[in-house]
């Protein structure tokens, strides 16, 4: 499972704050502990007014680059701000992300298109998110399309499907669901990712959904997420799903990551973090 | 879903001690608990040897009968006590279980036939729990073959596929699943079932195991669970299961089970119970 750890973004009101006053150690100190919680990426989310974003982003990316080697998620509304931040990189990552909205595609696939960057592909366009599974295929078929006409290596792209409300979509997993299968069945080796958090808006106790959600996203082939590493209990489920999956050779990832203290406190891991 | 609530059982060491003790206030307050938290049956387990066991499961259940009108599931390795069992209920319950060892499902089945009793029936017989889909499934249509026999409608079965421990047999989940996929394939009325802890048996943190277990094998089609109905963390997964599995209506049980304080303390649950 590919964990791209969300905590930087600037949409989370201690984080906007940081920003506001350029704390670099409190971001540190959230790349760190995303770094020590087994994410494979750090998504960076300035969430400013665009001009000042690229600034922003570049800070951002130094206090990052500064506490750990992870590759970086630049994550932005604007395709501008993606395409110009990937020089503060240290080494590839992923730009999150690209859609069939307006020009997005065709501004951000040819900056990339002969580097080893990934990317996230949301399954939406000019008119939003389509409901039916047959309208987000046909919005995937344009970007698999554009894949190529880049020569983008469809292992390089991340392809989000979007996840609705459940409260007032019952179909919201299993429209996302059904995506996830077919794309998978068409390019194994694609990645499937989702910030899934949206499923459970509106709702209480929202964890039992976003748990029971990632169950189900893994089964019909997710293997990436854009969520919070230091939450034990959600990357628990992602190791317990691994397991019961048979992808993890007699539970041996998932007894590492309890004796690593990522899937619920243990006694080394108490002693190390404050 | 149909949640049998498992507290009551003689093999947990407080309960065995209000047995030995004849504490009725101790089992009346587990009844009356699970009953609160949205059981459909009240699992009864005396786990004492046999000569007592007729006698003990009366008690238990006239303790349970005084605090709750919820039907009971007679729960006993000996076939002979189950069918004495079943004379001091007030209700048709369920009989838990049958298999295709010995002579057990033909001591039971005559019992219940013109009864309105269910049935628990594992998936194993005198060689005790094959472990290929295909073997189970001939020990299922062996039991299929009884149940027409004594005209016990398939809707009254309980089939619990039985699960192994996943630290074994990395085959665990996805044979259980595959059994329940093809069961509730061939008759969409039976019911399917399971004591899933074992799955998660000597593994760490067995509480992610015994979560992610029970959304996948929900969606397998499993319909009922022998649980603990007080863990509000195991019930909201099965809440938030439903709800994305498009079983619940705009989530109205869930948010019904979050008002009720069954997915999670909520303020009029924590006024009301001890």
């Amino acid at each position: 499972m590919i964990i791209i750890g969300e905590k930087i973004n600037g949409s989370i009101p201690s984080v906007s704050r940081a920003i506001a006053n350029r704390d670099s150690q409190f971001i540190k100190e959230l790349a760190r502990l995303q770094a020590e919680s087994n994410s494979s990426y750090i998504d960076c989310c300035a969430s400013v007014e665009e001009e000042e974003e690229v600034e922003t982003l570049n800070w951002l990316i130094d206090c990052i680059q500064e506490v750990t080697d992870l590759p970086i998620c630049i994550d932005s509304p604007s395709q501008h701000s993606c395409v110009e931040a990937i020089r503060f990189c240290n080494k590839p990552g992923i730009v999150n992300s690209v859609s069939m909205e307006g020009d997005k595609i065709d501004t951000i696939f040819p900056r990339i298109a002969n580097t080893e960057w990934g990317c996230v592909a949301l399954l939406c366009g000019d008119d939003g998110i389509p409901n039916s599974v047959d309208d987000r295929m046909e919005i995937f078929e344009q970007i698999m399309t554009k894949t190529e006409e880049y020569s983008i290596d469809p292992s390089r792209l991340y392809i989000d499907p979007l996840v609705v409300t459940l409260s007032t979509d019952q179909d919201a997993l299993l429209t996302f669901a059904e995506c996830c299968r077919r794309i998978k069945k068409a390019y194994p080796d694609i990645h499937l990712t989702s910030g899934l958090s949206n499923i459970s808006f509106g709702l209480p106790r929202r964890k039992h959904i976003n748990k029971a959600f990632l169950v189900l996203a893994m089964q019909a082939g997710m293997d990436s997420a854009i969520l919070d590493p230091t939450n034990s209990d959600m990357l628990g489920i992602i190791y317990a799903t691994n397991a019961l999956l048979k992808n993890d050779d007699y539970c041996l990832e998932y007894i590492q990551a309890h004796r690593d203290g990522v899937i619920g406190k243990s006694k080394a891991k108490k002693l190390s973090t404050r």
